[in-house]
C-alpha cells in the first residue's frame, strides 16, 4: 500500500472511523495537513450514503493532531437531489483537532471556459528536484520541483526581501500514485507558507482553515494517472497576525483540477 | 433600526436563537445569502463565550431558506488561547437551511503587507449608480455603481459574449450604516452570479458554499463609519454545472478588508 493510502487509511470498528498519524508525512507540528485534510474526505468517500462526488471542503485546524490514533466522524446534514452536506470531526481524547465541511454534488457536462491563465512554464523534467536536507518529513513524499521561488529559507536569516510571495512548482507523489479526490485535496495543502518566501526566513506558522474547489470529476481523475501537477500560490494580504493564500492546481496541458484559499497564522512581530 | 440589522436580528429564547427572514432582502429564491451569512455570525457575535473577532467563516446553503422563522445555533467546538471553532445551523422545520464554520482570533499588531494590487477605479461619485428597475429586491438595500462590467442580463439575451466575468464595483449600505463584521459579511456575497456578465444571459443559479476571511478588525472598523467599499470579483473556471468565484473587498484607499471564494450551481447546456 502507498504511504499515502496508509496516513489517510480509516479502519471501520462498529462503524466508528480509527485513523493513526503516519511517521512519512509528519510535519514541524503534528501531520501534514493536506492528510488530515484527505482523511476527513476519505471518511466521506467510504460512507455507504455517499451521494456525488467532492465539490468543496472545508478544514479547520483546531489543535495539533498529536501521534497516535484520532477517530473520524462523519454525518450527512442535508441530502438533497444532486448535492450533499457533510460535517466531519478529528478527533483525539474526545477532543477535536480539526472539522471539517464538505459538499458532495453530482457532476454533469455542461457549457465550460477557465478564466484564469495557465502560467508559462518549462516542463518538470527541465527543472531540478527540491532536496528534501533541511525539511520535515512530508515533502519527501513528493517529487517537488520549483520554476518560481525556491525556497532559501532554512538557510541563514537573509536581509533582503522577495518582491512577492507568488511560487510555481511542478508536484508528483514519490513513489507515483494516480491522482483521486484524496491525492488532490493533499496537494492543495502542498505548498511551504508564503511569508517563508516573502520575507526570506523561518518563523513559527500554522495554517488554521483551508478551502478547496474541485474543478474536475471522477471520469476526468480516473483518466489522468499519476502525471504531474502545476501548483500555484500567492498570497493576497499579510497582517494581524495571519495571512491567506491562494492556490491554482492545474494539469500539464492547462486543466484547472482545484483552487484552494487558506488563513494561516504567523508569529513574527 | 436598520433593515439590515433587522434581517439579521436574532432574539433568544430561553437560549434559543430564533430570526426572520426579510422582505426587503429577498433574491430570486429565499433571502440574499449575505444576510443568511451574517445572521450565522451574529449568532457567534452574541454569543457570551465568543473570544476574539471573526478571521474566516464558511456557509453551506444545504437548501433555500424559506420566508418567516428560522433558527439558528451556534457551538463553539473548540477553544484556544488565542482561536475558537465555531459550528453554527441555521434550521427551518427541523432540518439544516445553511450550516457555517467560523474561527474567531485574537488579532495583534505584526509586520503587514499587502500583494494584491488595488485596481485604478475613478471615484464612486463619478459613477452612474445601478437601477434596481429588473433586480430582486436584496441590491435596493445597496447603492452599488459599476465601474465595470454593468449588468445588461436582464435585458433580451445578447449573442455577444464577454471575454471575461471580471466586474468591479463601488458599495455601500443604502442608507448608510456603519461597516462592522456583519455588513461586510453580507457584502462579500454582494456580487451578481459570474456566468451572468460572462454569457450575457440570466440562467437558473444559487450559490452553494462561500467562504470568506477577514484581514481588518474591531479597531479598523469602528474607525471606518459608513464610507464607500470597492468589490472586485472574477471567476476561474466555469464546468461540470458549477463555477467559481473569488472576490476582494477593498476600502477607497487602498486597504484589503477581506477575501472571499464562492461556488455556484448553473443551469445550463
Amino acid at each position: 500500500m502507498h504511504l499515502f493510502d496508509q496516513a489517510i487509511h480509516l479502519k471501520n470498528q462498529n462503524g466508528r472511523l480509527w485513523g493513526r498519524t503516519s511517521a512519512a508525512y509528519a510535519n514541524m507540528v503534528g501531520p501534514f495537513g493536506g492528510v488530515t485534510a484527505a482523511a476527513m474526505l476519505k471518511g466521506v468517500m467510504d460512507h455507504p450514503d455517499r451521494l456525488g462526488e467532492p465539490l468543496s471542503q472545508t478544514v479547520n485546524f483546531a489543535a495539533p493532531v498529536q501521534a497516535g490514533e484520532f477517530e473520524v466522524q462523519v454525518r450527512p446534514l442535508r441530502t438533497n437531489r444532486s448535492t450533499q452536506h457533510w460535517l466531519m470531526t478529528l478527533e483525539q481524547d474526545g477532543q477535536p483537532a480539526a472539522t471539517s465541511t464538505a459538499l458532495f454534488a453530482r457532476r454533469r457536462e455542461t457549457w465550460s471556459s477557465t478564466e484564469l491563465a495557465f502560467p508559462d512554464v518549462p516542463p518538470m523534467d527541465a527543472v531540478k528536484r527540491l532536496s528534501n536536507d533541511a525539511l520535515p518529513p512530508w515533502p519527501a513524499n513528493y517529487d517537488i520541483r520549483f520554476v518560481k521561488g525556491t525556497p532559501t529559507f532554512f538557510a541563514p536569516i537573509q536581509e533582503e526581501k522577495a518582491a512577492d510571495s507568488e511560487t510555481v512548482q511542478w508536484v508528483r507523489d514519490d513513489p507515483p500514485r494516480p491522482l483521486d479526490f484524496l491525492s488532490l485535496t493533499a496537494m492543495c495543502d502542498i505548498f511551504f507558507p508564503r511569508i517563508f518566501f516573502r520575507r526570506r526566513r523561518f518563523m513559527p506558522v500554522g495554517t488554521v482553515t483551508m478551502t478547496n474547489f474541485f474543478h474536475v470529476d471522477e471520469k476526468f481523475l480516473a483518466a489522468f494517472g499519476d502525471r504531474e501537477i502545476l501548483a500555484v500560490a500567492r498570497a493576497n494580504r499579510f497582517g494581524l497576525g495571519y495571512f491567506d493564500q491562494t492556490a491554482a492546481l492545474w494539469s500539464q496541458d492547462g486543466t484547472l483540477l482545484a483552487t484552494s484559499t487558506q488563513m494561516v497564522y504567523f508569529k513574527s512581530s
